[in-house]
């Protein structure tokens, strides 16, 4: 099917690319926003943009990757609990691989002939417990490692494009105007290539992406101007 | 089985309650810590804190809305396909059903006849199509808007408790103490909650997530003390 395929085709690391770095345009550009309508001076928005971007990347990677260690902690002892269950109750377990059969639509025959079959070759029986009665795929540890490592870098990356102007320019409010212009396209890119990945109108899926950092971005320089005050 | 019905007991509000939370506990009290060792007013810090949070439960919430959305839409256009396959290549989509069985380690005469079994019914063909050879579920469009606002608001609210020592305190450095204690023991009980969700050790779980919060602010700090200089 060439629809699968080309799922699979889109390779990991740049799914973790985009997401990292279209939640690295959006916060730190809004926070940059914020301030800009509140303060005049480009050093105090440059330090905060900074300290929000360490922030962000640790916690979106290390928080990824400690995500993953506790979805592959889950899954083993999920995996053991199993493995127990179809050693102490295995009618109990025959039941319920019946069961998915039976909601599959399967004739009664074909139910207890499969389950036959599956209860024959205990590894089996309990994977196929843990993906279809559990609905648990087996994480991959090093996968989640990378992934982080990835998303983490690619939100410091995307964080520094909304920045970058306020290094160079010293009124906010200038400073701004040039980070929203590169910020919203660069939204408007990674949004396209974030919807293409998921198969829907990328064209759309740009717009949302590009319409979510501005709303953002607005709402910050509203609630700082408010709070300034 | 006991450990099934837990899982689906943690009701899906709790865990976006969590998830908001938790994030809006560790980026706002990152920020907040890297600003406290870089300038002298908490005027600029609330301020600042106050941008992230509406950035940042925006971010989280408007983008968890329209992943949801996005999510629907894909759904639907995968869903249109499988039953224009079904009908113009029902022999290509047969053998990728009995594929599926055969996967499951099923013996040919089983595999035979569950297909012709799901064959049967158009509509189950295709759920069936959907589930197992594409792996998508189903997605409920009414709980992405809920589950959008409670991440936005849990986010603002997580936000507010490392921001609010700030308010009454008008040193940074000592605004950033109270800050982190009641922050860090905030991070250790929704650690604890979240670890309990999953079914792994709540108190290493715990743990964790108060550490990312701490190497979070750590980071935040150091890295906006060498721009200040």
């Amino acid at each position: 099917m060439d629809h699968k395929e080309k799922h699979l085709a889109s390779s990991a690391m740049l799914t973790d690319i985009v997401i990292g770095m279209s939640d690295g345009l959006t916060v730190p550009f809004a926070l940059a926003a914020g301030l800009s309508g509140a303060v005049s001076s480009t050093g105090i928005i440059i330090i905060a943009g900074i300290a929000e971007i360490a922030a962000g990347s640790i916690a979106m990677g290390l928080g990824g990757y400690l995500a993953g260690r506790t979805a592959t902690d889950h899954y083993n002892s999920e995996l053991k609990r199993e493995y127990e269950e179809v050693e102490l109750v295995p009618e109990k377990e025959k039941e319920e691989v019946r069961g998915f059969f039976e909601n599959l639509g399967l004739s009664e025959e074909v139910q207890q002939k499969a389950v036959e079959d599956i209860a024959r070759d205990k590894k089996k029986w309990v994977d196929f417990m843990m993906k279809y009665e559990l609905g648990l795929d087996k994480p991959d540890p090093k996968r989640a490692t990378k992934s982080a490592l990835n998303i983490g870098l690619s939100y410091a990356v995307g964080g520094l494009v909304p920045l970058s102007p306020y290094f160079f320019i010293d009124t906010p409010v200038e400073a701004l105007k040039l980070s929203a212009i590169v910020t919203l396209i660069c939204l408007f890119v990674f949004g396209y290539f974030k919807s293409r990945m998921t198969g829907v109108s990328p064209w759309a899926g740009a717009l949302k992406v590009m319409l979510i950092g501005a709303v953002a971005a607005s709402a910050a320089f509203g609630v700082a101007k408010i709070f300034e005050g």
